[in-house]
């Protein structure tokens, strides 16, 4: 028999189909990658080729070698520009619309064309993800902006065809729907218990430990309770900050070792599958509030969407996080 | 400059990405499809392999023939299944969960391996769309049964492997959160405007009659205004009617002439995409209400959903359905 599980953040449910169930080796994926060069002189994200690419935004160099490590641009086909006006209009007075204002950078996280973020050291990760937040404060500073969403996309399934590893960054000038209610789940929460529904989650999870991945002084690592897809990966501080912009600088340079040894763990145990990460955030004018917890969640594409999910918002998962997890768990990658 | 639209439906946004935009014809995807058999030996849903499936819930049969033409079954590796308990449970008093109580129905819709739903001809169809309708009407009367979701995938991206053209139906045990919130949309504007969102849409859209792809005297066929893929295509019926298990004979059969010539300009237009389709529903307590009207909803897999999708639920459209629905619109296909 099947069992049905709530996702405590959103209400939702999630199906976990025990007859379709799959064990965790099912869900490596050989996939034909091509062999890459360290170098491109096609590739707009490859050193040398700056000039192919808008004005920088952000870059970090070693002094002595002239070449940068990390460098951000504004995406040279992006979704949203800083330009126009948020003011609605209405069609007939029926459909509302607005002119596509935002911000779209790419943050580029390694010279090296074929260095995919897993391989990358500590260090590495950590000037990606000082990055993120440098180009998070500086933003979110832009009266338009209302959310920042800080994404990542590895590999053609996960919507990306530029291979030099990069994440981007979208500044957007609504909160979404889907945000609203996540947080008003939160705030109901916080206003019943007094607790952040984030952070009971994530005590929870480590005080059953089955679906632990690893756990630092800082952060703690797992496959949750009603996980949407298989191996769908949530890393969440335990200080208590609704926004990624505040994350201090000791708490960046712990998640950089965090997310580089989950996503080592993902390219050893499941051979480099093709995956999409995230920083789920607060709204930059709840940047203060207690009920939210920001936290970074990895989705592996090891499986389509189909009708039933597109019709019902329900997720059938065929693999089940008390399974994943512990395989994760164990991997030894270091 | 791109513009953001709302999807009047959810209050959701959607960016119509200008310097991203494609022409309609440039989402041709030309994929090597194999050369398919009329018949396979070793297919479940072919004649003549009957036994290979759990038993027959419906079939429609040509007596004289002695052939079924429609034929229907529980689903051999069901997500959900008609045993246990709805109570739900909680670990650690804070998880909820319940059995995967439910009911999963496969719907062969033609005897032959080959042919898929853009080819067979209205009276297959009308078939197709009267089994829908029947197990509906069958399932609905189950005590445990809150919504049921009709669906169809088509091809591998749309989470396919089986080729045999085939539907699924799931009843399940609870209201997902997705439609309780689209409901609260539709319901709040009709206790506001004494009208149903989805009527007064359709209207809309044929009023500016930009971006309608056919119309006949039951049925609106449209690329809404806020699409959230290039060429989501809704049909949506002119009578009102919140469940399509009340649809009567009639409009079975003019929406089954309707779906034929959109699936059939999709299968020429786009060189026979991946897609999927869903018939948005009332859940089964919410049948007579006013504010709702049943539709069918068609996803083609054109582009992935990536990082930005999954953290905003902002989707980024890279086609303009007032480009696309002409596009289909002047599409000859008899």
């Amino acid at each position: 028999m099947s069992e049905i599980r709530q996702d405590p953040t959103t209400g939702e449910w999630v199906i976990m189909a025990r007859e379709r169930a799959k064990r965790p080796r099912d869900f490596v994926r050989r996939q034909a990658r091509p062999e890459l060069p360290v170098f491109l002189l096609s590739c707009p994200f490859c050193p040398g080729n700056e000039a192919m690419t808008p004005a920088e935004t952000l870059s970090y160099r070693d002094e002595k070698a002239g070449s940068w490590r990390v460098r951000a641009f504004a995406n040279r086909f992006p979704a949203l520009t800083p330009e126009g006006s948020t003011m609605r209009s209405e069609e007939k007075g029926f459909f509302l619309n607005m002119d596509g204002v935002g911000v779209h950078e790419v943050i580029v996280e390694t010279p090296a064309h074929n260095k995919p973020l897993a391989l990358v050291e500590d260090a590495g990760v950590e000037d990606v993800l000082r990055a993120y937040h440098e180009r998070y404060n500086a933003l979110s500073r832009m009266s338009f902006v209302k959310l920042i969403v800080i994404f990542k996309n590895h590999g053609l399934s996960a919507g990306t065809s530029l291979e030099h590893p990069h994440s981007q960054l979208v500044a957007i000038p609504v909160v979404p729907r889907h945000v609203r209610m996540e947080h008003e789940v939160a705030m109901r929460y916080y206003d019943d218990r007094g607790e952040c529904l984030y952070s009971d989650l994530a005590g929870h999870e480590l005080s059953t430990g089955k679906r632990i991945v690893m756990e630092t002084g800082r952060f703690v690592v797992f496959h949750p309770f009603a996980s949407h897809q298989p191996f769908e990966t949530w890393i969440v501080p335990k200080m208590h900050q609704a926004s990624f912009g505040s994350a201090s600088a000791e708490e960046l340079q712990d998640l950089a070792h965090v997310l580089r040894i989950v996503l080592l763990k993902l390219y050893r145990g499941l051979e480099n599958p093709d995956f999409n990460y995230v920083i789920d955030t607060a709204p930059v004018a709840d940047e203060n509030e207690d009920y939210y917890l920001w936290h970074l969640r990895i989705i592996p594409r090891l499986t389509e969407v189909a009708g039933f999910e597109i019709g019902s918002g329900i997720n059938i998962n065929t693999a089940l996080p008390e399974e994943t997890a512990p395989f994760m768990r164990e991997l030894e990658v270091e």
